[in-house]
């Protein structure tokens, strides 16, 4: 049951000044040290467009930017399951990535698609809600549903079997959006390993987007 | 890879207007219908209280109103096990709060104590970090040694034995601390049971404090 | 499949003396050395009732009573839960508290629940059974409705959800029975984390009441 | 915390008279229906054997006794591992019998082996650690390396590897002494199973064994 | 995505030699030293037949031929249980065989019995379904209510209840058919773990069988 | 314990005829119903080398064909990750990738690397080590350690630490060799998840490569 201080105030109360726990996180983006390498002209132009658009480039990209053709794969792949026309919304992929990322408890991946949750949906909340327990949330049937078979996928890929996929299509998923929801967490299943794998951190500003 | 967007348009741009995520958390607390009792002056004084230096009362505490004796057991606990005098700063029994019900997925005790970590430390990601996975922050030898403990007793409490507990005294805790320790977490064992069983929510006011 | 033998002559064949199972049980409650707090008016009274009543303090409370407040809230908030009116009956509740502690492996509170569960059904091996596996005992609708709920809620709350309310509806719980289920559930889990943290030791008199 | 009542005290609070929880457990030895089959001469002298000796045919033996082959083959394979010379005391074959049993939640195997254990031990508790969590007793280094190895295999086969034999070895075990102990541990594993896919019932003779 | 290479060719690209992962596997059968021992006249003749009927004897027999009454009593329920009149099929029995060594990752007896399934069945894919997930395996209702008893069994034999054998009693299996199937399960939970405690080595001609 | 007969003598014995194992994999790859679309000529030329290197076209491209910006971005990660210079060699590669779809049973992969590893080391029983336990293969310690990390990252991706890129950093894995040894892990962690997510089929001719 948190007290209405000012930071400074409670900071002073909790003793010996602690380094603030993103330190380092846009700087030393990984526990790897990895030689750098030059940009090909169409990853320089995606990092300005980035630049542009979000006012920064997300770290996993700077990460896999010690070789082209990684973050190359690895962009077109992102950018497709994430971005590209689909049968789910943006923010319904948003959503499945959170669950995953939850469930695999990936630091890096919950701070910066919990800010997209957040920013998609207009609703922050909604946000905190898939890091902590989607179970939690009012969701639709539909979204239930969706976020469920993510879930299961992620914890327990071998159970997974035709009932789940029909449980899918009674709310209204397509095969094609089946094959969408399964993508999108596989990815996230990916991510999450490699950013795990690697001590891989968000860019600090994601923290504070659409609180 | 979130967009720089007003809530406006993100939320346009998600389609059909979404109700939002806390409707209802400020007025039905948990999913059991349970006739209200009149407070003690104790607790009415108590509830005044925290109005005046939180701005509100938790939910937690209106959710136990409706039977006296467990709200004043419930309120003694709690303050003396998160608020008295210990060797532990009222900061560290908050990461243990927040690390043990992450680890349970409890959604009202991550929102309220992650709040209370933010406000306490004066730095707000360290609040995420313990929702998200505590293993990824950098902690202090001392503040690993002991979220470590914490959570081996939450998930199999069975397995803790004395080189559990020497591993805390090697860090400097007293056995006065590591009954602390235990008692926190032990807390939060309970209480994330209480709102998980009664789908209890958190005051909406939590959301946005010390972001 | 055992021997009709008398325990001397079981013990020679056994080999080499042992050291009885529960030596220091009843001097050294604890792993950890705190020292000792006169004990309140109030508690000084409280225990000499356990003596009068159960011919023994029982070593939880004694394991609490290095500091007052913390005896007198685990006191308060036990007997509420355990002793007051509850649309459970006290043999219920144990058989909660049992069901749960056996999830948790927690030897003290499955000793010191399980005599209760003899004593309170008059029936030793149902005591037996709770702490084996109560899904084997020959449990009405209604009890075992109640445990499942209490041991899923132990196992993983996170799960837990408005089906679980409803399956424990369907079997006449009321609302404020599925509060009730739900706090001995947690107060349990929260015992038997102090007791595994502490390696708390049951008074040795337990082991042999009611058999 | 129990009250010291005599049974028919406590039976009369706690309500309407529950059917005892070991009816039928003498009768309906297993939730299958089996029919019966004439003991073989050999067969025939054991269970007289046991008749003498226990002064009870263990419900394990009655109900391999559909078949005689299958009752011949287990009885040969269980006395050759528990009663035959081994390393292994007799009390040890015990103790891993129930510590396996207990990962396993066996009810048959826990009351049967739990009373082996009380009178082997001529240590009422000891037979209770073993089925409550084996690692809270006060072993011998050599008494829980053992236990450790037998339920790591029970619970984790696929990690057990020469270091596990390594430990085994260092607290004295022989290569011998080493299959002894995972051959009990194996032969519970088959039992439990067997006991929990048919709900074999315990003789009601050993609730009170050895107490 | 493998090439169209000679072995020759593939072993070259490899880099240097690796020694054959079955080096030894012929000569050394466990990691344990036990000292041999003569074999019975009625062990002696049945090693002879294994020679005769299958070229080998089968390693697991030879790793208990160190002591004649464990020998002949393992033989004894093993030739019972997979070879003797039942109803269900032989391939049956080893198709829950591998399902079950599959879910405890024993190399032995999914080397063993895999090869068993693709001979019986005249149908390699099938063995390699068993061995990978039989839930991806296209089966009968039969087989497959029968390999998830024999599977839930293995894996947690504590939540076998009444449903699970009507379960069976609906796809027609008789009760004298579900005691073989849990039988079988539980001979192979038992000699998984006997093989994997001893790290047994499976003869290396089952590898190229019927393939 | 098989016996030496020829496939149709053992089909006859097993009773009525089984549809085989691998019916229509070759020819509905997938559970879902997706709408084919024209391969890109740099995807034709794709598919041809494949059918020209390997004799046939994997049928997790043929699945991905459906959307030609899904297939060119899973083939050029796969391609990069599996076949492009790295300090694994491709048998390394190969080998994460089965120790990981072994964790998750993915029944697609299994097959399908398990060729590869047949095929690269030119050791068909490694194959079956990698597919069933891989801590029962002899490894060398390098080997071992790059299995354990790719595994436990497979597992629970929230307990690895720098502890664990340390344990590669003593074999003399480079920091790039360790970002390899996740992206391999990785991938398959989201090809286990989509295979699974879409009960997808391994071309069949995989079956009977290199044995």
């Amino acid at each position: 049951m948190s007290k209405r201080n000012s930071k400074a105030t409670a900071a002073k109360r909790a003793g010996p000044a602690r380094v603030p726990a993103t330190e380092g996180d846009d700087t030393r983006l990984t526990a790897l040290d990895l030689p750098g390498a030059p940009l090909s002209p169409e990853m320089a132009a995606y990092f300005a467009k980035c630049e542009e658009k979000l006012g920064f480039v997300p770290n996993v990209l700077k990460a896999y930017a010690f070789d082209g053709a990684k973050l190359a794969a690895f962009a077109a792949m992102y950018n497709d399951l994430m971005l590209a026309p689909s049968g789910l919304s943006k923010l319904e992929r948003e959503m499945i990535a959170v669950a995953v990322s939850a469930h695999n408890r990936c630091y890096y991946c919950l701070v910066a698609h919990g800010a997209a949750v957040r920013q998609l949906s207009g609703d922050p909340p909604l946000g905190e809600l898939m890091v902590m327990n989607y179970r939690a949330a009012r969701l639709s049937k539909r979204e239930r549903a969706m976020l469920d078979f993510a879930v299961k996928l992620t914890a327990e890929p071998w159970q997974v079997e035709e009932d789940d996929r029909e449980a899918l299509r009674r709310e209204g998923f397509t095969d094609r959006d089946i094959f969408d929801i399964a993508a999108v967490a596989a990815i996230f299943n990916m991510s999450n390993r490699v950013a795990s794998a690697t001590d891989m951190r968000p860019n600090s500003v994601y923290h504070g987007q659409a609180r």
